[in-house]
């Protein structure tokens, strides 16, 4: 590891490789795509690297492989992360916001209608004011829709009081969340954090529900 | 509707797509798959439903639709939910145990083992027994294993006291998930329940967090 003319450490690609454990052909391949940023030139065929691009390594890794994100889907999601014109919380806002979601419920379904007012009311149960002022503008909003308007099509229960332990525990693990993210230095290192591990903390969650399924079932059937 | 020899309310399909919201073709496709049992037959080219083949019909859409599930694991879950050599615990474990999951983890490789370390811990101070009795046989074990290994090899935190909160979160959604499913007839119709719940509810659960955290960043950084 070498330090550049502005005094960061800087690595060649195979350590960045090494670093990351992403290959070489595909650092070369999110290079191309404009999902990395290229490195210092330190000759005509040869470019250093630094903390930055392995960080944004990371990320793009997270989205691409653990989020199953299309490249042009992550690509706006690191334009949100590197917009430093926005405060944290409105940058944050809209790198979350970039994260792919359900496809944009049909208006006038009549299961959609019924799901929007049971997420409506579960927000206002909730006391979820920011999320009830964004509403359908909000993709994450549209993922709650359109999950439990599959749920009514299908006739499952997904009125209030069965959501309400749901949005409960949402907000739970939205401070773990937040603690987590508020490790990180403040600005684009701290955006990037919070859409990476929104995104990689997804199939661990999901994994430790099933697990803990089976304790309850266990404890009550066994 | 009208009612079979059996006294059960009977229905032909299209009633059956109509009372679904799954299309005719669809349906059709899912019986010459064996995903749906065959109808009653009435006549040499009609054939009737019941009440158990539009339940199943439902199980059917949320893991195929919802679960992106391939035929063959779809009716492997099946199989397992209509298994009724076994008590509700274990067939409720067998069905959940058979919704696909993350790539069975490479061992010796380094991240894998780190990932195994903190998975272990965490369901030893969560005391979660029945899942560290089962350990590696479980998919659910090994989706949180290979969830917690791609954060190792990314370089995101991921130790015992950073993972806690979210299994204590999955423990009080497993008690909400259970409650739904208790408010099924014991049996089939309980672990078909139980199945279709845990895959319908979890884009239900992120878009949740998702929202939950819009509201924590406004709290803090807003």
């Amino acid at each position: 590891m070498t330090l550049s003319k502005k005094g960061r450490k800087c690595m060649r690609l195979a350590e960045l490789s090494e670093r990351s454990g992403v290959p070489i052909p595909t650092i070369k391949y999110y290079l191309r795509e404009r999902l990395l940023p290229p490195g210092h030139r330190i000759s005509a065929r040869q470019a250093e690297y630094d903390e930055g691009h392995l960080r944004r390594l990371r990320l793009v890794r997270a989205l691409i492989q653990v989020g199953r994100m299309p490249v042009a889907t992550a690509r706006e999601v690191l334009a949100a992360v590197a917009d430093d014109d926005l405060d944290p919380h409105r940058r944050f806002g809209a790198a979350v916001w970039a994260i792919p979601d359900a496809p944009e419920p049909d208006e006038g379904d009549p299961a959609v209608d019924a799901a929007c007012r049971a997420a409506d009311a579960l927000l206002e149960q909730l006391g979820w004011t920011f999320g009830r002022e964004v509403g359908a503008q909000s993709p994450a909003y549209r993922m709650v829709v359109s999950g439990i308007a599959t749920m009514v099509r299908l006739g499952y229960p997904c009125d209030v009081g069965q959501l309400l332990p749901y949005g409960r525990s949402a907000a739970e693990l939205a401070v773990a969340d937040l603690d987590l993210v508020e490790g990180y230095e403040p600005g684009e290192e701290q955006v990037e954090a919070a859409v990476a591990l929104t995104v990689l903390y997804e199939p661990v969650l999901l994994g430790l529900r099933r697990l803990a399924q089976a304790e309850e079932s266990n404890r009550r059937f066994g």
